[in-house]
């Protein structure tokens, strides 16, 4: 649904297979009524009301039913669907709620999260350092691994994220710890054991190219080992991002991306300082930080790029011909000074755009402060242009809220700091909650028909 | 406290009268124990564990005293008072909540509340026409005025702010209503009834000068009446930026601060057409926005200048001359696409900067909101000016609280978003809340001793 986003990887919404459903399996039939708000194509948000959509037990969609309330759904949608109302949860949104697809965060750092709002005034290669490398390392204790994921998972549902693109860190089995939490508490997830053999201090580092394909593959085992269709969590393959991967470990992870067909995650081209980085570890690039990655077979239609701050034509070309997508991060891009995305001239490129916390560069696990930061920062690049006339740069809250893609639904409610007088048509509605939204406004979430938050 | 923010024109929080304390009296003596976290100067944050501070029932913090637990009050401090236990009302914080000075919001229109979040893709000028005059308008209904001004009193206040720079509407009878309900509610704000006559739609206009004059007056003596010494509100003299008045209303504008001493607000230098307006419209003045203020006699020690982006730096120089004060509206100017202030530059002239939230050009009620914007886009300034190695553009979490002036204290805790795992500092708490925090962090606010907000 719409043309950006959801990156081929991610298994989609609608589950054709009928068998084997991932534990725990969803009980009954649903069926939501009211209005429902979605992103039909970038910019264009199209609106539902008084409709009916079904769920049978598997979390597929069997119909969606316009001009439906409660009455007709049970003596009209049901009966045609053949079911009963003993075994259907029926969810009716109050007049001013609505249903809206789950947020896809499409780069965080899991690992990272207690240090959300913590990076003074660092920048990229500093904050690794100061901030980053000794919090993951300490993940390895599994205790306090659990502590960590089991707060983010839980924290980033309350927010809507029913679809997380997550790091890790290096450990193996903190690493297939998150895999686990994130089946058992339903959110769907790509889960990346994060690969690095060099730039990281001697205490965080894989120890060679072979033992980081080793761990990697291990953690690719015990994903498909807990859910081997990948119904809800996917591996992904995890270069931390070129600087902290020497060559032999980045050709041996092309090759296992192209043995696999899995997804693969990194970062490029987010701050200055490592770009040029880039260009001293990697000299026959030419300067090219998407080359160095394409070099190395690691540009595909399902890899993730987290950033594309100050990618240059020639790069972005590479990206969009490889058919790879971008993961825009500004609350990230913002915090740590790394620069202002042109988002407009990517989706203009033809690449496929959506939208990251990047916690803890980020400082929110919110996918809708990101939305929020990238209608704001967009206006930076509008500026910084001084195209005072040209307003392509802008994005609306209509585009953003389209590049928070489709994936489950979850049941939104005007109250907390969205404060609504009552005039104000849904198209305002949907802005008021784009611009003070929080946690609060998100009601229910659901992944695959499975309820997997609910406030209280 | 401090150097920067509160306007001088702003009654201080300790007062000495003894005579006539403001409606509702506060019954008893008020003890609080616990962290207390304050801006020493600007960007020291200091930290008083383990202190009481004692206010007595007119509103006086009569003792702040060290080493303070709750025995130690009891068996010590209060009889050094002369209070009894009965006449004393006790607040202790938790352990992971402190004590933290009130927010003083120095620019936002209080009658543009409903329309926060809404404004497309529109720039200063057409957002006016588009969503602001007709709204403004609209609230000569004293219903609507009654609806509107309660809610943004008692939201500003839910969200810590104890002090407001009000603007209201032309009506003389909603402003007034907008102090009548300040004071109830007993939020300390500055009351402008708005002065425009030209610019502005027919239908919402001063007819002439001498109408502005007279329905300022008339705002003036009202406030006078119900708060003759200006304990808890204050007029402002309130053009509403030098496009909407024309100069005979500027003259006599310019006359009745200097008459009365009161305190004026107004914008200046927000937007680029704006600026050029200004020089169309004012052409003996060369181009200098700040100068079009001060022929009026606009620019004193008690003018709130809001926005000031795109000042040169001979109208800066002016500015600190005169030594009138900006209120920096960082998410409105992101919003509105204004430009990017440059906090770093006016501090170093020498010229006191607040914040403001700008409701509703600002999308959000919440001074902390406005706090993390600027934090975000100093690092924007930072970056354009392409000085990766000049750091000094950016403006730390330190300084930011400190740009949120002493007033009152409110009771801050960690939960909502801001998530303490139990190992960081006091200073990296403070972070996490300045980037996380929203009205569930504030649980109580208290204004000259008088409890006004409380979270249940």
């Amino acid at each position: 649904m719409g043309d950006i986003g959801l990156p081929a990887s991610i298994p989609p919404v609608v589950v054709s297979s009928e068998t084997s459903p991932p534990p725990p399996p969803p009980a009954k039939n649903k069926l939501f009524l009211g209005t429902f708000i979605h992103s039909k194509t970038l910019g264009l948000l199209e609106y539902l009301h008084k409709t009916a959509v079904a769920v049978n037990s598997l979390g597929t969609v069997v119909a969606i039913s316009p001009d439906t309330d409660l009455t007709t759904a049970q003596t009209v949608l049901l009966p045609q669907l053949g079911w009963s109302p003993d075994t259907t949860d029926i969810t009716t949104a109050k007049p001013n709620q609505f249903f809206f697809p789950g947020f896809i965060d499409t780069h965080l750092h899991a690992s990272q999260y207690p240090n959300a709002g913590l990076f003074g005034n660092s920048t990229l290669l500093d904050w690794l350092n100061t901030y980053t490398f000794p919090l993951e390392a300490s993940l390895s204790e599994l205790s306090k691994a659990k502590k960590v994921y089991s707060r983010v998972i839980a924290k980033t549902l309350s927010h809507g994220t029913t679809t997380a693109a997550y790091y890790a860190t290096i450990d193996v089995a903190a690493t297939n710890l998150l895999a686990d939490l994130c089946l058992a508490s339903g959110q769907r997830a790509l889960i990346g054991r994060v690969c690095m053999d060099q730039l990281g201090p001697s205490y965080y580092l894989d120890e060679s190219p072979g033992e980081s394909i080793t761990k990697t593959k291990q953690c690719i085992e015990h994903v498909l080992q807990q859910d081997p269709k990948m119904e809800l969590i996917t591996p992904v393959i995890t270069p931390r991002f070129a600087p902290a991967c020497s060559a032999p470990l980045m050709t041996q992870l092309g090759q296992l991306a192209k043995e696999t067909n899995l997804p693969i995650q990194t970062h490029i081209s987010e701050n200055k300082n490592e770009i040029a980085l880039v260009g001293r570890l990697f000299p026959d690039a030419g300067g090219s930080y998407a080359e160095v990655y394409d070099t190395f077979g690691l540009l595909t239609p399902k890899t993730i790029l987290a950033h594309a701050v100050h990618l240059t034509d020639k790069e972005a070309d590479l990206v969009r011909e490889r058919g790879s997508k971008v993961s825009h991060c500004p609350c990230s891009n913002s915090a740590i000074a790394s620069g202002a995305a042109r988002v407009r001239w990517l989706l203009d490129k033809g690449i496929e755009v959506g939208l990251g916390t990047d916690v803890s560069g980020g400082y929110s696990v919110s996918v809708l402060e990101a939305a929020r930061q990238a209608v704001l920062v967009s206006r930076h690049v509008c500026m910084d242009e001084g195209r005072s006339g040209e307003e392509r740069e802008k994005l609306s809250v209509e585009e953003l809220v389209g590049l928070c893609e489709v994936d489950s639904d979850e049941e939104g409610e005007e109250e907390g700091n969205v404060d609504v007088f009552g005039w104000e048509s849904w198209e305002e509605r949907v802005a008021k909650w784009v611009y003070n939204g929080d946690d609060r406004n998100t009601k229910k979430v659901w992944v695959r028909g499975r309820l997997v938050h609910e406030r209280r």
